[in-house]
Protein backbone atom coordinates (compact mmCIF):
# COMPACT_ATOMS: atom_id res chain seq x y z
CA UNK A 1 0.00 0.00 0.00
CA UNK A 2 2.39 2.52 1.26
CA UNK A 3 4.89 1.61 -1.77
CA UNK A 4 2.15 2.96 -3.92
CA UNK A 5 2.48 6.74 -2.78
CA UNK A 6 3.34 8.85 -5.73
CA UNK A 7 5.84 11.75 -5.68
CA UNK A 8 3.18 14.13 -6.65
CA UNK A 9 1.05 13.11 -3.56
CA UNK A 10 4.50 13.09 -1.16
CA UNK A 11 5.38 17.10 -2.41
CA UNK A 12 1.98 17.93 -1.03
CA UNK A 13 2.40 16.76 2.07
CA UNK A 14 4.94 19.59 3.35
CA UNK A 15 1.99 21.97 1.38
CA UNK A 16 -0.30 20.09 3.94
CA UNK A 17 2.17 20.77 6.43
CA UNK A 18 2.84 24.78 5.88
CA UNK A 19 -1.21 25.16 5.25
CA UNK A 20 -1.72 23.59 8.94
CA UNK A 21 1.47 25.48 10.75
CA UNK A 22 -0.86 28.95 9.52
CA UNK A 23 -4.19 27.88 10.38
CA UNK A 24 -2.41 26.71 13.55
CA UNK A 25 -1.23 30.30 14.21
CA UNK A 26 -4.70 31.76 12.97
CA UNK A 27 -5.71 29.95 16.63
CA UNK A 28 -7.67 27.13 15.04
CA UNK A 29 -7.71 23.74 16.40
CA UNK A 30 -9.78 22.20 13.56
CA UNK A 31 -9.69 22.30 9.66
CA UNK A 32 -12.09 20.83 6.98
CA UNK A 33 -10.35 19.39 3.69
CA UNK A 34 -12.64 21.64 1.86
CA UNK A 35 -10.90 24.50 3.99
CA UNK A 36 -7.62 22.92 3.79
CA UNK A 37 -8.12 22.39 -0.09
CA UNK A 38 -9.45 25.96 -0.61
CA UNK A 39 -5.91 27.42 1.34
CA UNK A 40 -4.07 25.19 -0.92
CA UNK A 41 -6.36 25.05 -4.38
CA UNK A 42 -6.34 21.25 -4.13
CA UNK A 43 -9.61 19.36 -4.40
CA UNK A 44 -10.84 18.24 -0.40
CA UNK A 45 -11.03 14.66 -2.66
CA UNK A 46 -7.53 14.66 -3.71
CA UNK A 47 -6.59 16.01 0.00
CA UNK A 48 -8.82 12.90 1.25
CA UNK A 49 -6.77 10.41 -0.90
CA UNK A 50 -3.12 11.42 -0.04
CA UNK A 51 -3.81 11.62 3.46
CA UNK A 52 -6.00 7.93 4.27
CA UNK A 53 -2.61 6.40 2.10
CA UNK A 54 -1.39 7.25 5.64
CA UNK A 55 -3.83 6.05 8.27
CA UNK A 56 -7.51 7.49 9.38
CA UNK A 57 -6.87 11.23 10.23
CA UNK A 58 -10.02 12.64 9.66
CA UNK A 59 -12.92 12.61 12.10
CA UNK A 60 -16.41 12.01 10.68
CA UNK A 61 -18.38 15.72 10.82
CA UNK A 62 -15.67 17.17 12.83
CA UNK A 63 -12.84 17.30 9.89
CA UNK A 64 -8.99 17.21 11.15
CA UNK A 65 -7.80 18.15 14.27
CA UNK A 66 -4.58 20.09 13.26
CA UNK A 67 -2.45 19.42 16.40
CA UNK A 68 -2.55 15.19 15.23
CA UNK A 69 -2.82 15.55 11.79
CA UNK A 70 0.28 17.92 11.38
CA UNK A 71 2.19 15.43 13.81
CA UNK A 72 1.44 12.84 11.81
CA UNK A 73 2.43 14.14 8.60
CA UNK A 74 5.83 15.25 10.23
CA UNK A 75 6.03 11.48 11.55
CA UNK A 76 5.02 10.26 7.63
CA UNK A 77 7.81 12.57 6.77
CA UNK A 78 10.23 11.69 9.27
CA UNK A 79 10.61 15.20 10.01
CA UNK A 80 11.54 14.01 14.00
CA UNK A 81 14.69 11.77 12.49
CA UNK A 82 17.93 13.16 12.20
CA UNK A 83 19.09 12.14 9.19
CA UNK A 84 22.65 12.57 8.17
CA UNK A 85 23.81 14.61 5.08
CA UNK A 86 27.03 14.45 3.04
CA UNK A 87 27.76 16.78 -0.04
CA UNK A 88 29.94 14.74 -2.38
CA UNK A 89 31.13 18.28 -4.88
CA UNK A 90 32.31 21.14 -3.39
CA UNK A 91 32.29 23.38 -6.40
CA UNK A 92 29.60 26.70 -7.23
CA UNK A 93 26.53 24.42 -6.05
CA UNK A 94 28.22 21.95 -3.42
CA UNK A 95 29.74 24.97 -1.70
CA UNK A 96 26.76 27.27 -1.65
CA UNK A 97 24.76 23.73 -0.74
CA UNK A 98 26.77 23.45 2.59
CA UNK A 99 25.64 26.86 3.41
CA UNK A 100 21.91 25.72 3.43
CA UNK A 101 20.69 27.01 6.82
CA UNK A 102 17.42 24.62 6.37
CA UNK A 103 18.83 21.51 6.91
CA UNK A 104 18.75 21.14 11.07
CA UNK A 105 15.01 22.29 10.94
CA UNK A 106 14.08 19.42 8.76
CA UNK A 107 15.68 16.96 10.12
CA UNK A 108 18.50 16.58 8.51
CA UNK A 109 22.51 17.19 9.89
CA UNK A 110 25.42 17.89 7.79
CA UNK A 111 28.32 15.61 8.32
CA UNK A 112 30.78 15.78 5.61
CA UNK A 113 31.79 16.77 2.27
CA UNK A 114 33.57 15.59 -0.27
CA UNK A 115 36.05 16.55 -3.54
CA UNK A 116 38.38 14.91 -5.42
CA UNK A 117 40.17 18.34 -6.28
CA UNK A 118 43.54 17.99 -4.32
CA UNK A 119 43.33 22.00 -4.28
CA UNK A 120 40.39 21.61 -2.04
CA UNK A 121 40.65 18.47 -0.11
CA UNK A 122 41.69 19.69 3.38
CA UNK A 123 39.78 22.89 3.59
CA UNK A 124 37.01 23.72 5.30
CA UNK A 125 34.12 24.96 3.86
CA UNK A 126 31.43 26.96 6.38
CA UNK A 127 33.70 24.64 9.09
CA UNK A 128 33.14 21.70 7.58
CA UNK A 129 35.97 19.62 6.14
CA UNK A 130 35.95 18.50 2.90
CA UNK A 131 37.98 15.28 2.42
CA UNK A 132 39.08 12.99 -0.51
CA UNK A 133 36.13 11.01 -2.44
CA UNK A 134 38.84 8.51 -2.56
CA UNK A 135 38.14 7.54 0.87
CA UNK A 136 34.87 8.10 1.09
CA UNK A 137 33.99 4.04 2.36
CA UNK A 138 35.73 4.39 5.47
CA UNK A 139 34.98 8.12 5.59
CA UNK A 140 31.07 7.78 5.41
CA UNK A 141 30.86 4.68 7.36
CA UNK A 142 32.86 6.02 10.17
CA UNK A 143 30.42 9.14 9.82
CA UNK A 144 27.40 6.91 9.66
CA UNK A 145 26.21 8.76 6.36
CA UNK A 146 22.80 8.51 5.64
CA UNK A 147 22.01 10.31 2.56
CA UNK A 148 24.55 11.48 0.01
CA UNK A 149 23.84 15.21 -1.92
CA UNK A 150 25.29 14.57 -5.65
CA UNK A 151 26.47 17.82 -6.32
CA UNK A 152 29.24 16.72 -9.35
CA UNK A 153 29.02 17.29 -12.86
CA UNK A 154 26.62 15.10 -15.30
CA UNK A 155 29.20 12.82 -16.25
CA UNK A 156 30.43 11.79 -12.84
CA UNK A 157 27.18 11.75 -10.94
CA UNK A 158 26.74 7.64 -11.88
CA UNK A 159 30.08 6.90 -10.32
CA UNK A 160 29.60 9.11 -7.42
CA UNK A 161 26.31 7.35 -6.95
CA UNK A 162 27.24 3.75 -7.22
CA UNK A 163 30.46 4.40 -4.78
CA UNK A 164 28.14 5.88 -2.32
CA UNK A 165 25.47 2.95 -2.63
CA UNK A 166 28.82 0.69 -1.78
CA UNK A 167 29.49 2.87 1.97
CA UNK A 168 26.13 1.85 2.77
CA UNK A 169 24.16 5.43 2.20
CA UNK A 170 20.53 4.72 1.97
CA UNK A 171 19.26 8.32 0.60
CA UNK A 172 20.55 10.11 -2.37
CA UNK A 173 19.46 13.76 -3.32
CA UNK A 174 20.64 14.14 -7.03
CA UNK A 175 21.36 17.68 -8.55
CA UNK A 176 23.56 16.77 -11.23
CA UNK A 177 20.70 17.11 -14.41
CA UNK A 178 21.15 13.33 -15.48
CA UNK A 179 19.08 10.11 -14.56
CA UNK A 180 20.54 7.59 -11.92
CA UNK A 181 20.42 4.09 -11.85
CA UNK A 182 19.77 2.82 -8.39
CA UNK A 183 18.70 -0.55 -6.46
CA UNK A 184 15.20 -0.72 -5.10
CA UNK A 185 15.90 0.22 -1.52
CA UNK A 186 18.06 3.44 -1.91
CA UNK A 187 15.97 6.71 -1.62
CA UNK A 188 16.53 9.19 -4.64
CA UNK A 189 14.89 12.70 -4.75
CA UNK A 190 16.24 14.86 -8.26
CA UNK A 191 15.87 18.33 -7.73
CA UNK A 192 14.45 19.84 -10.63
CA UNK A 193 14.78 23.58 -11.50
CA UNK A 194 12.54 23.79 -14.40
CA UNK A 195 9.59 23.29 -12.10
CA UNK A 196 9.91 26.54 -10.46
CA UNK A 197 11.07 27.86 -13.72
CA UNK A 198 8.27 26.75 -15.54
CA UNK A 199 6.06 28.42 -12.98
CA UNK A 200 7.75 31.65 -13.17
CA UNK A 201 7.22 31.50 -17.16
CA UNK A 202 3.44 30.85 -16.64
CA UNK A 203 2.83 34.02 -14.21
CA UNK A 204 4.90 36.00 -16.38
CA UNK A 205 2.39 34.83 -19.22
CA UNK A 206 -0.55 35.52 -17.32
CA UNK A 207 0.63 39.22 -15.88
CA UNK A 208 1.56 40.26 -19.69
CA UNK A 209 -2.10 39.47 -21.16
CA UNK B 1 -10.77 33.61 -13.61
CA UNK B 2 -7.34 33.12 -14.43
CA UNK B 3 -5.93 34.85 -11.49
CA UNK B 4 -7.35 32.30 -9.28
CA UNK B 5 -5.02 29.38 -10.19
CA UNK B 6 -3.08 28.23 -7.28
CA UNK B 7 0.60 27.33 -7.40
CA UNK B 8 -0.36 23.69 -7.05
CA UNK B 9 -1.71 24.03 -10.16
CA UNK B 10 0.83 25.73 -11.77
CA UNK B 11 3.13 23.01 -10.78
CA UNK B 12 1.46 20.20 -12.02
CA UNK B 13 1.28 21.57 -15.78
CA UNK B 14 4.97 20.37 -16.17
CA UNK B 15 4.47 17.08 -14.32
CA UNK B 16 1.57 16.35 -17.11
CA UNK B 17 3.74 17.83 -20.12
CA UNK B 18 5.87 15.31 -18.95
CA UNK B 19 4.23 12.46 -18.76
CA UNK B 20 2.39 13.50 -22.60
CA UNK B 21 5.43 13.79 -23.79
CA UNK B 22 6.34 10.28 -22.44
CA UNK B 23 3.24 8.48 -23.48
CA UNK B 24 3.54 10.46 -27.26
CA UNK B 25 6.76 8.54 -26.93
CA UNK B 26 5.27 5.05 -26.40
CA UNK B 27 3.28 6.16 -30.05
CA UNK B 28 0.09 7.21 -28.08
CA UNK B 29 -2.26 10.02 -29.71
CA UNK B 30 -5.11 9.64 -27.22
CA UNK B 31 -5.30 9.83 -23.72
CA UNK B 32 -7.76 9.75 -20.93
CA UNK B 33 -7.65 12.10 -17.27
CA UNK B 34 -7.75 8.16 -15.96
CA UNK B 35 -4.26 7.00 -17.56
CA UNK B 36 -3.16 10.21 -17.32
CA UNK B 37 -4.01 9.98 -13.43
CA UNK B 38 -2.87 7.09 -13.42
CA UNK B 39 0.57 8.03 -14.54
CA UNK B 40 0.82 10.42 -12.06
CA UNK B 41 -0.77 8.89 -9.47
CA UNK B 42 -2.97 12.25 -9.20
CA UNK B 43 -6.84 12.09 -9.21
CA UNK B 44 -8.71 12.27 -13.11
CA UNK B 45 -11.13 14.71 -11.14
CA UNK B 46 -7.82 16.84 -10.06
CA UNK B 47 -6.65 16.43 -13.69
CA UNK B 48 -10.39 17.54 -14.80
CA UNK B 49 -10.20 21.10 -12.85
CA UNK B 50 -6.61 21.74 -13.43
CA UNK B 51 -7.77 21.70 -17.43
CA UNK B 52 -10.45 23.38 -17.08
CA UNK B 53 -8.88 26.37 -16.02
CA UNK B 54 -7.21 27.01 -19.32
CA UNK B 55 -10.32 26.02 -21.64
CA UNK B 56 -11.76 23.12 -22.85
CA UNK B 57 -9.17 20.72 -23.63
CA UNK B 58 -10.76 17.03 -23.46
CA UNK B 59 -13.46 16.02 -26.44
CA UNK B 60 -16.60 13.92 -24.89
CA UNK B 61 -16.21 10.21 -24.84
CA UNK B 62 -12.87 10.49 -26.61
CA UNK B 63 -10.25 12.20 -24.11
CA UNK B 64 -7.43 13.80 -24.72
CA UNK B 65 -5.51 14.57 -28.34
CA UNK B 66 -2.04 14.51 -26.86
CA UNK B 67 -0.61 16.89 -29.24
CA UNK B 68 -3.40 19.29 -28.72
CA UNK B 69 -3.04 19.04 -24.91
CA UNK B 70 0.76 19.08 -24.86
CA UNK B 71 0.93 22.23 -27.24
CA UNK B 72 -2.10 23.88 -25.05
CA UNK B 73 0.10 23.33 -21.83
CA UNK B 74 3.27 24.90 -23.36
CA UNK B 75 1.34 27.78 -24.41
CA UNK B 76 0.04 27.83 -20.93
CA UNK B 77 3.55 27.56 -19.28
CA UNK B 78 5.07 30.29 -22.22
CA UNK B 79 7.78 27.74 -23.20
CA UNK B 80 7.55 29.21 -26.81
CA UNK B 81 8.44 32.46 -25.21
CA UNK B 82 12.02 33.50 -25.20
CA UNK B 83 12.42 35.36 -21.44
CA UNK B 84 15.29 37.55 -20.73
CA UNK B 85 17.50 36.69 -17.25
CA UNK B 86 19.64 38.37 -15.49
CA UNK B 87 21.53 37.01 -12.04
CA UNK B 88 21.83 38.89 -9.00
CA UNK B 89 24.69 38.16 -7.02
CA UNK B 90 27.45 35.52 -8.24
CA UNK B 91 28.91 33.69 -5.10
CA UNK B 92 28.45 30.47 -5.28
CA UNK B 93 24.53 29.91 -6.09
CA UNK B 94 24.50 32.43 -8.70
CA UNK B 95 27.63 30.92 -10.45
CA UNK B 96 26.36 27.62 -10.07
CA UNK B 97 23.39 29.15 -11.99
CA UNK B 98 25.25 30.71 -14.36
CA UNK B 99 25.97 27.03 -15.46
CA UNK B 100 22.74 25.84 -15.66
CA UNK B 101 21.97 23.87 -18.73
CA UNK B 102 17.80 23.85 -18.97
CA UNK B 103 17.48 27.91 -19.42
CA UNK B 104 17.23 27.42 -23.28
CA UNK B 105 14.78 24.46 -23.58
CA UNK B 106 12.54 26.15 -21.21
CA UNK B 107 12.80 29.27 -23.54
CA UNK B 108 14.90 31.25 -21.49
CA UNK B 109 18.07 33.47 -22.16
CA UNK B 110 20.63 34.52 -19.68
CA UNK B 111 21.59 38.07 -20.34
CA UNK B 112 23.44 39.39 -17.70
CA UNK B 113 25.16 39.06 -14.13
CA UNK B 114 25.00 41.50 -11.66
CA UNK B 115 26.96 41.87 -8.15
CA UNK B 116 28.30 44.10 -6.02
CA UNK B 117 31.88 43.34 -5.03
CA UNK B 118 34.58 45.34 -6.96
CA UNK B 119 36.74 41.70 -6.96
CA UNK B 120 34.48 39.93 -9.32
CA UNK B 121 32.73 42.89 -11.53
CA UNK B 122 34.15 43.10 -15.02
CA UNK B 123 35.08 39.32 -14.91
CA UNK B 124 33.55 36.74 -16.68
CA UNK B 125 31.26 33.82 -15.61
CA UNK B 126 30.63 30.91 -18.24
CA UNK B 127 31.35 33.75 -20.88
CA UNK B 128 29.06 36.32 -19.09
CA UNK B 129 30.36 39.67 -17.94
CA UNK B 130 29.78 40.70 -14.54
CA UNK B 131 28.25 44.13 -14.25
CA UNK B 132 27.94 46.14 -11.49
CA UNK B 133 25.34 46.38 -9.82
CA UNK B 134 25.01 49.85 -8.83
CA UNK B 135 24.51 50.32 -12.78
CA UNK B 136 22.02 47.86 -12.77
CA UNK B 137 19.31 50.33 -13.68
CA UNK B 138 20.54 51.20 -17.26
CA UNK B 139 22.52 47.61 -17.66
CA UNK B 140 18.66 46.01 -17.52
CA UNK B 141 16.93 48.18 -19.50
CA UNK B 142 19.49 48.25 -22.29
CA UNK B 143 19.73 44.48 -22.07
CA UNK B 144 15.44 43.79 -21.49
CA UNK B 145 15.99 41.91 -18.68
CA UNK B 146 12.46 40.27 -17.92
CA UNK B 147 13.30 38.20 -14.82
CA UNK B 148 15.58 38.79 -12.02
CA UNK B 149 17.46 35.64 -10.41
CA UNK B 150 17.73 36.71 -6.25
CA UNK B 151 20.68 34.56 -5.26
CA UNK B 152 22.06 37.21 -2.73
CA UNK B 153 22.22 37.06 1.69
CA UNK B 154 18.67 36.53 2.93
CA UNK B 155 19.53 40.71 4.13
CA UNK B 156 20.26 41.98 0.90
CA UNK B 157 17.04 40.52 -0.96
CA UNK B 158 14.52 42.69 -0.71
CA UNK B 159 16.68 45.84 -2.02
CA UNK B 160 17.76 43.82 -5.02
CA UNK B 161 13.87 42.97 -5.38
CA UNK B 162 12.74 46.69 -4.75
CA UNK B 163 16.11 48.32 -7.20
CA UNK B 164 15.44 45.21 -9.95
CA UNK B 165 11.35 46.19 -10.06
CA UNK B 166 12.03 49.77 -10.26
CA UNK B 167 14.55 49.25 -13.65
CA UNK B 168 11.19 47.09 -15.59
CA UNK B 169 11.90 43.34 -14.52
CA UNK B 170 8.50 41.82 -14.33
CA UNK B 171 9.44 38.83 -12.65
CA UNK B 172 11.48 37.45 -9.70
CA UNK B 173 13.29 33.94 -9.29
CA UNK B 174 13.97 34.40 -5.41
CA UNK B 175 16.75 31.75 -3.85
CA UNK B 176 17.12 33.66 -0.71
CA UNK B 177 15.48 31.85 1.98
CA UNK B 178 13.08 35.07 2.67
CA UNK B 179 9.52 36.27 1.65
CA UNK B 180 9.85 39.43 -0.59
CA UNK B 181 6.96 41.65 -0.85
CA UNK B 182 6.85 43.00 -4.12
CA UNK B 183 3.82 44.69 -6.03
CA UNK B 184 0.90 42.30 -7.38
CA UNK B 185 2.00 42.92 -11.01
CA UNK B 186 5.32 41.43 -10.41
CA UNK B 187 5.49 37.74 -10.89
CA UNK B 188 7.73 35.77 -8.06
CA UNK B 189 8.70 32.40 -7.57
CA UNK B 190 10.30 31.09 -4.34
CA UNK B 191 12.53 28.26 -4.66
CA UNK B 192 12.04 26.30 -1.95
CA UNK B 193 14.84 23.64 -1.64
CA UNK B 194 12.83 22.17 1.69
CA UNK B 195 10.53 19.99 -0.67
CA UNK B 196 12.93 17.49 -2.09
CA UNK B 197 14.41 17.48 1.23
CA UNK B 198 10.90 16.44 2.65
CA UNK B 199 10.05 13.89 -0.30
CA UNK B 200 13.85 12.20 0.33
CA UNK B 201 12.95 11.81 4.49
CA UNK B 202 9.75 10.00 3.32
CA UNK B 203 11.03 7.67 1.36
CA UNK B 204 13.91 6.96 3.76
CA UNK B 205 11.43 6.29 6.17
CA UNK B 206 9.33 4.21 3.94
CA UNK B 207 12.16 2.16 2.83
CA UNK B 208 13.14 1.54 6.61
CA UNK B 209 10.19 0.59 7.85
Amino acid sequence: MKKAVSRATVDRLPLYLRALRLAEEDGQEIISSKELGRRLNITPEQIRKDLAFFGQFGHKGIGYFIGELKGGIENILGLNRNWRLAIIGVGNLGTALAHYKNFEPLGFELAALFDVDEKIIGTEVNNFRVYDFGKVKSIARRKLIDIGIIAVPELEAQYVADELIATGVRGLWNFAPTKLAVPPEISLVNEDLSIGLSALSFYLVQNSE
